[in-house]
Protein backbone atom coordinates (compact mmCIF):
# COMPACT_ATOMS: atom_id res chain seq x y z
CA UNK A 1 0.00 0.00 0.00
CA UNK A 2 1.63 3.47 -0.81
CA UNK A 3 0.56 6.96 -0.50
CA UNK A 4 2.07 10.29 -1.54
CA UNK A 5 2.13 13.62 0.53
CA UNK A 6 2.12 16.87 -1.17
CA UNK A 7 2.29 20.61 0.16
CA UNK A 8 -0.65 22.55 -0.80
CA UNK A 9 -0.58 26.08 0.34
CA UNK A 10 0.02 28.68 2.89
CA UNK A 11 1.75 27.30 6.46
CA UNK A 12 1.13 23.49 6.99
CA UNK A 13 -1.44 22.58 4.80
CA UNK A 14 -0.90 19.07 2.86
CA UNK A 15 -2.95 16.62 0.16
CA UNK A 16 -2.45 12.87 1.05
CA UNK A 17 -3.22 11.24 -2.18
CA UNK A 18 -3.68 6.93 -3.04
CA UNK A 19 -3.23 4.86 -5.38
CA UNK A 20 -6.67 5.09 -7.17
CA UNK A 21 -5.65 8.94 -6.94
CA UNK A 22 -7.93 9.77 -4.37
CA UNK A 23 -7.25 12.83 -2.12
CA UNK A 24 -7.54 13.64 1.79
CA UNK A 25 -6.50 17.48 2.94
CA UNK A 26 -4.76 17.77 6.16
CA UNK A 27 -3.82 21.06 8.12
CA UNK A 28 -2.10 21.55 10.89
CA UNK A 29 -3.70 24.85 10.99
CA UNK A 30 -7.42 24.15 11.09
CA UNK A 31 -7.76 24.93 7.39
CA UNK A 32 -9.12 20.97 7.28
CA UNK A 33 -9.23 17.71 9.39
CA UNK A 34 -5.96 17.37 11.17
CA UNK A 35 -3.70 14.02 11.52
CA UNK A 36 -4.82 13.12 14.82
CA UNK A 37 -8.66 13.68 13.71
CA UNK A 38 -7.87 12.13 11.08
CA UNK A 39 -6.62 8.90 13.21
CA UNK A 40 -9.89 8.66 15.02
CA UNK A 41 -11.92 8.89 11.67
CA UNK A 42 -10.15 5.95 10.55
CA UNK A 43 -10.50 3.77 13.36
CA UNK A 44 -13.94 4.89 13.50
CA UNK A 45 -14.74 3.90 9.50
CA UNK A 46 -12.21 0.38 9.63
CA UNK A 47 -14.54 -0.62 12.31
CA UNK A 48 -17.93 0.26 10.66
CA UNK A 49 -16.47 -1.58 7.87
CA UNK A 50 -16.25 -4.70 10.60
CA UNK A 51 -19.51 -4.17 11.90
CA UNK A 52 -21.60 -3.45 8.49
CA UNK A 53 -20.28 -6.74 7.31
CA UNK A 54 -20.68 -8.73 10.22
CA UNK A 55 -24.32 -7.44 10.69
CA UNK A 56 -24.96 -8.21 7.03
CA UNK A 57 -23.81 -11.58 7.40
CA UNK A 58 -25.91 -12.27 10.17
CA UNK A 59 -28.86 -10.68 8.07
CA UNK A 60 -29.55 -7.77 10.39
CA UNK A 61 -31.76 -5.52 8.64
CA UNK A 62 -29.86 -2.06 10.03
CA UNK A 63 -29.98 1.74 7.79
CA UNK A 64 -27.31 2.84 8.84
CA UNK A 65 -24.23 3.53 11.45
CA UNK A 66 -23.14 6.18 13.30
CA UNK A 67 -20.03 6.75 15.83
CA UNK A 68 -18.76 9.02 18.00
CA UNK A 69 -14.94 9.35 19.17
CA UNK A 70 -13.76 10.68 21.35
CA UNK A 71 -9.92 10.89 22.39
CA UNK A 72 -7.10 11.80 25.21
CA UNK A 73 -3.95 12.91 24.25
CA UNK A 74 -0.91 12.10 25.94
CA UNK A 75 0.10 16.12 28.10
CA UNK A 76 4.08 15.47 27.06
CA UNK A 77 5.12 15.20 23.64
CA UNK A 78 4.36 12.61 21.54
CA UNK A 79 1.23 12.78 21.94
CA UNK A 80 0.02 10.09 21.16
CA UNK A 81 -4.06 9.00 22.15
CA UNK A 82 -4.20 7.34 25.49
CA UNK A 83 -7.81 6.90 25.92
CA UNK A 84 -10.47 6.38 23.52
CA UNK A 85 -14.02 6.28 23.41
CA UNK A 86 -16.39 4.99 20.90
CA UNK A 87 -19.93 5.03 20.69
CA UNK A 88 -21.93 3.18 18.23
CA UNK A 89 -25.29 3.75 16.84
CA UNK A 90 -26.81 1.18 14.80
CA UNK A 91 -29.67 2.21 13.00
CA UNK A 92 -32.51 -0.69 12.45
CA UNK A 93 -34.78 -3.61 14.06
CA UNK A 94 -30.81 -5.11 15.06
CA UNK A 95 -30.89 -7.96 17.18
CA UNK A 96 -29.23 -6.79 20.54
CA UNK A 97 -27.00 -9.64 21.31
CA UNK A 98 -26.29 -9.31 17.84
CA UNK A 99 -25.31 -5.90 17.75
CA UNK A 100 -23.30 -6.32 20.91
CA UNK A 101 -21.12 -9.55 18.85
CA UNK A 102 -20.66 -7.26 16.12
CA UNK A 103 -19.32 -4.60 17.53
CA UNK A 104 -16.97 -7.08 19.91
CA UNK A 105 -15.66 -8.69 17.11
CA UNK A 106 -14.94 -5.48 15.68
CA UNK A 107 -12.86 -4.05 18.08
CA UNK A 108 -11.41 -7.07 19.66
CA UNK A 109 -10.50 -9.10 16.54
CA UNK A 110 -10.88 -7.64 13.15
CA UNK A 111 -10.30 -3.79 13.22
CA UNK A 112 -6.72 -3.35 12.19
CA UNK A 113 -6.40 0.42 13.27
CA UNK A 114 -8.02 0.23 16.47
CA UNK A 115 -5.51 -2.21 17.19
CA UNK A 116 -2.36 -0.26 16.32
CA UNK A 117 -3.89 2.31 18.32
CA UNK A 118 -4.97 -0.20 21.37
CA UNK A 119 -1.06 0.30 21.80
CA UNK A 120 -0.84 3.06 23.49
CA UNK A 121 -4.50 4.13 24.67
CA UNK A 122 -6.99 2.57 26.74
CA UNK A 123 -10.26 1.69 23.97
CA UNK A 124 -13.82 1.82 25.63
CA UNK A 125 -16.90 1.24 23.75
CA UNK A 126 -20.82 1.09 24.05
CA UNK A 127 -23.56 0.72 21.32
CA UNK A 128 -26.84 1.51 21.43
CA UNK A 129 -29.76 0.63 18.86
CA UNK A 130 -32.47 2.86 17.33
CA UNK A 131 -35.20 1.13 16.02
CA UNK A 132 -37.02 2.44 12.84
CA UNK B 1 -10.88 15.40 20.35
CA UNK B 2 -14.09 14.42 19.11
CA UNK B 3 -15.10 13.42 15.34
CA UNK B 4 -18.21 11.84 14.15
CA UNK B 5 -18.43 9.14 11.25
CA UNK B 6 -21.66 8.65 9.42
CA UNK B 7 -23.08 6.39 6.63
CA UNK B 8 -23.37 8.24 3.23
CA UNK B 9 -24.57 5.81 0.40
CA UNK B 10 -24.21 2.20 -0.70
CA UNK B 11 -21.80 -0.48 1.06
CA UNK B 12 -19.02 0.37 2.94
CA UNK B 13 -18.66 4.57 2.54
CA UNK B 14 -19.03 6.76 5.54
CA UNK B 15 -18.24 10.42 6.16
CA UNK B 16 -16.12 11.62 8.89
CA UNK B 17 -16.40 15.09 10.42
CA UNK B 18 -14.17 17.01 12.89
CA UNK B 19 -15.74 19.30 15.07
CA UNK B 20 -14.83 22.29 12.70
CA UNK B 21 -17.62 20.54 10.47
CA UNK B 22 -14.42 19.83 8.00
CA UNK B 23 -14.79 16.23 6.60
CA UNK B 24 -13.22 13.01 4.58
CA UNK B 25 -14.59 10.54 2.87
CA UNK B 26 -13.98 7.00 3.63
CA UNK B 27 -14.61 3.54 1.37
CA UNK B 28 -14.22 -0.18 2.16
CA UNK B 29 -15.24 -0.94 -1.40
CA UNK B 30 -12.88 1.66 -2.97
CA UNK B 31 -15.50 4.79 -3.68
CA UNK B 32 -12.74 7.04 -1.79
CA UNK B 33 -9.75 6.67 0.24
CA UNK B 34 -9.38 3.55 3.09
CA UNK B 35 -8.82 3.64 6.45
CA UNK B 36 -5.64 2.27 6.45
CA UNK B 37 -4.45 4.66 3.83
CA UNK B 38 -5.51 7.63 5.33
CA UNK B 39 -3.07 6.31 8.59
CA UNK B 40 -0.62 5.86 6.42
CA UNK B 41 -1.25 9.84 4.89
CA UNK B 42 -1.86 11.15 8.19
CA UNK B 43 1.48 9.59 9.68
CA UNK B 44 3.25 11.80 6.98
CA UNK B 45 1.03 14.53 7.47
CA UNK B 46 1.51 14.76 11.43
CA UNK B 47 5.42 14.10 10.47
CA UNK B 48 5.88 17.16 7.70
CA UNK B 49 3.74 19.34 9.96
CA UNK B 50 7.06 18.79 12.94
CA UNK B 51 9.84 18.85 9.36
CA UNK B 52 8.02 21.92 7.80
CA UNK B 53 7.95 23.83 11.79
CA UNK B 54 11.47 22.80 12.20
CA UNK B 55 13.18 23.79 9.01
CA UNK B 56 11.23 27.21 9.51
CA UNK B 57 12.82 27.91 13.50
CA UNK B 58 16.14 26.84 11.61
CA UNK B 59 15.97 29.18 9.31
CA UNK B 60 15.97 27.41 6.06
CA UNK B 61 14.89 28.69 2.61
CA UNK B 62 12.81 25.05 1.69
CA UNK B 63 9.67 25.94 -0.77
CA UNK B 64 7.35 22.20 -0.56
CA UNK B 65 7.89 18.69 1.27
CA UNK B 66 6.77 15.67 -0.53
CA UNK B 67 6.51 12.31 1.21
CA UNK B 68 5.87 8.66 -0.13
CA UNK B 69 4.81 5.83 2.55
CA UNK B 70 4.91 2.67 1.96
CA UNK B 71 3.05 0.19 4.21
CA UNK B 72 3.20 -3.41 4.52
CA UNK B 73 0.82 -5.07 6.71
CA UNK B 74 0.42 -8.50 9.08
CA UNK B 75 -1.37 -11.43 6.84
CA UNK B 76 -3.14 -12.62 9.71
CA UNK B 77 -6.04 -10.79 10.84
CA UNK B 78 -5.61 -7.90 12.29
CA UNK B 79 -4.19 -7.02 9.21
CA UNK B 80 -1.79 -4.39 11.55
CA UNK B 81 1.18 -2.37 9.84
CA UNK B 82 4.11 -4.09 10.51
CA UNK B 83 6.51 -1.85 8.15
CA UNK B 84 6.50 1.35 7.47
CA UNK B 85 8.87 3.05 5.04
CA UNK B 86 9.08 7.02 4.72
CA UNK B 87 10.51 9.15 1.69
CA UNK B 88 10.76 13.04 2.47
CA UNK B 89 11.47 14.98 -0.64
CA UNK B 90 12.58 18.76 0.87
CA UNK B 91 12.76 21.41 -2.17
CA UNK B 92 14.64 24.08 -1.58
CA UNK B 93 18.52 25.26 -0.73
CA UNK B 94 18.67 23.39 2.48
CA UNK B 95 21.25 22.21 4.71
CA UNK B 96 21.69 18.33 4.65
CA UNK B 97 22.43 18.19 8.55
CA UNK B 98 19.63 20.39 9.16
CA UNK B 99 17.55 18.57 6.75
CA UNK B 100 18.79 15.35 8.71
CA UNK B 101 17.83 16.53 12.20
CA UNK B 102 14.05 17.86 11.07
CA UNK B 103 13.36 14.59 9.99
CA UNK B 104 14.75 12.42 12.50
CA UNK B 105 13.91 14.49 15.23
CA UNK B 106 10.09 14.64 14.10
CA UNK B 107 10.02 10.58 13.59
CA UNK B 108 12.26 10.18 16.99
CA UNK B 109 10.13 12.35 19.29
CA UNK B 110 7.54 14.49 18.19
CA UNK B 111 5.17 12.90 15.63
CA UNK B 112 2.54 11.57 17.26
CA UNK B 113 1.49 8.98 14.89
CA UNK B 114 3.82 7.69 13.66
CA UNK B 115 4.85 7.10 17.38
CA UNK B 116 1.87 4.77 17.73
CA UNK B 117 2.24 2.88 14.77
CA UNK B 118 5.58 2.37 15.70
CA UNK B 119 3.89 0.23 18.01
CA UNK B 120 3.49 -2.69 15.68
CA UNK B 121 5.28 -1.71 13.00
CA UNK B 122 9.05 -1.19 11.89
CA UNK B 123 9.57 2.59 10.79
CA UNK B 124 12.10 3.28 8.05
CA UNK B 125 12.78 6.41 6.68
CA UNK B 126 14.89 8.16 4.26
CA UNK B 127 15.25 12.19 2.74
CA UNK B 128 16.55 13.93 -0.32
CA UNK B 129 17.06 17.67 -0.77
CA UNK B 130 16.08 19.00 -4.13
CA UNK B 131 18.14 22.42 -4.89
CA UNK B 132 15.98 24.76 -6.63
Amino acid sequence: MRVTLDSTFGDFNYRGTNERGQTVHFSGSKQAVSAMETVLMACAACSAYDIESILKKMRQPFTKIKVTVDGKRADDIPAVFTEITLHYIIYGDVDQSKAKKAVDMSINQYCSVSQMIAKTAEIKYTYEIISE
